[in-house]
């Protein structure tokens, strides 16, 4: 919460739920990566907020893009980036989004597989491209799957597969999970990839760069390790797994560049009780799972909530959404603590909600437009 | 699938993921139910689909609508409704929208809690209100949380309440849990609604009304019964715990009038598998969880999948969305059987995908555009 977020909704009042992104907070994330990890090419995660004016303020940075679509590479070129700041950073593209990417200048591509390898060889002859490893995800908050990445020994075929193609096979990618609170989880990945830089060069293939993922946690009710913390972690990790042959480095930061810089305006719409001596309360707010909230999905993420009650005896509730759908539920298993003082037509702030909101919010579900944002 | 879907899309050919529901079919669900529960009113769940060209046809048809907010509402007068025809079926509004709803005519509010029969009395003075009470769900496939209505013996201070301040006191309704397929899962609420009418009436207050919700399931992998059996079985159960002393029915059916009506149109952008000799093939579709597809949540409803190789040889596959994110992944735990012969590129048929697909859509994630929708 900044200043100027709260002059804002004090000014604007503005109807109806929305988010506030304070750009300045942006700014001094995106310069906390680079002071961190001075040699490391910062590119952002455009899903977790592609506002045009977060993409142009970076882009002024210096930032390059880790785009997930064509429409986000249009985005980020639309905020100024040139093709050469852009990586098309989806192991999961139609063959002809990869001809138009290659069309506007992108020259960096993600792979985990031959198929894609082909589709990118035929489309973007000559691009650059990385083979994302599976990793486990240990200590992340956000479920980590299995969906991107090959076994490390895949990776050896599918890079050289790649080279063999016409492409340059020019890196390791892997991701250690989202809102991730190991500064030291980057450490077995790493030892994947220089051992996948050691067997490609026995193959006469040279890679030259690691993309160390995002991972790096936004605040929300837990502390969390620092930037500087991250950077000392992964970069003391890249010097013992590559020694003095260091190779270059990228990051994609999403939720740690953007998810702090943000707050959700909400309203309270009823407060119930299931039965009259029912010790917990449900109260329901004018943003839920449908609405920008999907990352309480499972309860993973817990975000801080402002009241104007903050201090008055707590108790918890179960915290829920305005639609008609039974699942629109935020935090039921481990109920949430808010004010007794709290009432219906109160204003809400959910704090470190800059990040994975708008975008995820439903088009129209039971009638409510998507979630609004303002960029200050 | 019908012809008229199959032939759409031989002749249009739309690029992209999209919806096409074909209107005889949400015809033919409507007269079903009149003619199984004839002495019962239909309110359309205008959630599960609302085209301008569904409520349209069912407004034409006679329809009423159960209303989620005031968009809503607007929508189903658009179509042709009277006001009369509408129930604000939210048991969580804000009071300025029920005075939006009373502006417009509506005289049908949904309650669970003293509060929100507060606000109904202040900004509806007069209307009808029926109380919603908890059920258990059991036999549905969609999660039913407690998220909506009280405990029966709590319902009868709400609809007393709801007397003493002026307005009318209609009866009670309940949800029995979406995608239900045990027909005789209403007993057990009827029997509480039965027993609140008698509590009520001893306390002078005549209820009428008794809303039966929706719960009627669509005919997803597994057969369900028919909406015969449902009707027999409800009307029965109403019989049998009312006498010949029987109230007002409705019924709010969603799914049941539009999800069978519905087929999506995707490609498969992707096969891969994430090591040389792994047996399960990875299968990626130009949707997702994100795209149209949430209730694949908790892999909560398991879609009918129709390819052009459909007979081949079919081996287990997991199932997942075109995002980077990584809980973007559809069939996982219990993976979907598709032939071998499937190949990137090949059109695949979603079956069953006309209710709670096209406004679940995320509005932009990823930079993906929201489900396209066609109806026929």
């Amino acid at each position: 919460m900044t200043a100027r977020i709260v002059d804002f909704l004090r000014t604007r009042r503005p109807e109806g739920p929305c988010l506030v992104v304070d750009l300045d907070v942006v700014r001094d994330n995106f310069l906390a990566f680079r002071r961190a990890m001075p040699d490391t090419r910062v590119f952002y995660a455009v899903k977790a907020n592609p506002a045009p004016e977060v993409l142009s303020a970076l882009a002024e940075l210096g930032s390059s893009f880790d785009c997930a679509s064509v429409a986000e590479i249009e985005m980020a070129m639309a905020a100024g980036a040139t093709p050469d700041r852009i990586s098309f950073g989806n192991t999961i593209k139609k063959e002809r989004d990869v001809a138009r990417a290659f069309e506007l200048g992108v020259r960096l591509y993600s792979v985990d597989c031959e198929a894609e390898v082909d589709k990118v060889a035929r489309a973007a002859p000559g691009a650059h491209v990385f083979c994302r490893i599976l990793c486990d995800g240990a200590g992340a908050e956000w479920p980590l799957s299995r969906k991107f990445g090959c076994e490390p020994e895949m990776a050896v075929g599918v890079l050289e597969h790649a080279h063999r193609s016409g492409l340059v096979a020019y890196g390791v990618s892997f991701h250690v999970g989202s809102q991730q609170g190991n500064v030291n989880a980057w450490d077995g990945a790493l030892a994947s990839a220089a051992a996948l830089f050691r067997e490609l060069a026995e193959r006469g293939i040279q890679l030259r760069m690691v993309n160390l993922g995002g991972g790096f946690p936004a605040k929300y009710l837990k502390d969390v390790p620092g930037v500087p913390n991250y950077g000392r972690a992964i970069l003391d990790a890249v010097s013992r797994h590559f020694g003095n042959r260091l190779p270059e480095t990228i990051i994609e930061p999403g939720r740690g560049m953007v998810g702090n810089a943000g707050v959700i305006k909400a309203e309270v719409v009823l407060i119930s009780r299931k039965q009259a001596d029912d010790p917990v309360r449900w109260v329901y707010l004018d943003i839920g799972k449908f609405g920008g909230l999907a990352e309480t999905m499972d309860e993973a993420i817990r975000y801080p909530i402002r009241t104007a009650h903050d201090g008055d005896d707590a108790t918890p509730c179960v915290l829920a959404g305005p639609t008609c759908d039974s699942a629109d539920v935020l935090y039921e298993k481990a109920p949430y603590s808010l004010p007794i003082s709290l009432a219906i037509g109160d204003e809400v702030l959910i704090e470190g909600t800059g990040a994975y909101t708008t975008t995820y919010s439903a088009v129209a579900f039971n009638g409510f437009p998507p979630l609004q944002s303002f960029v200050i």
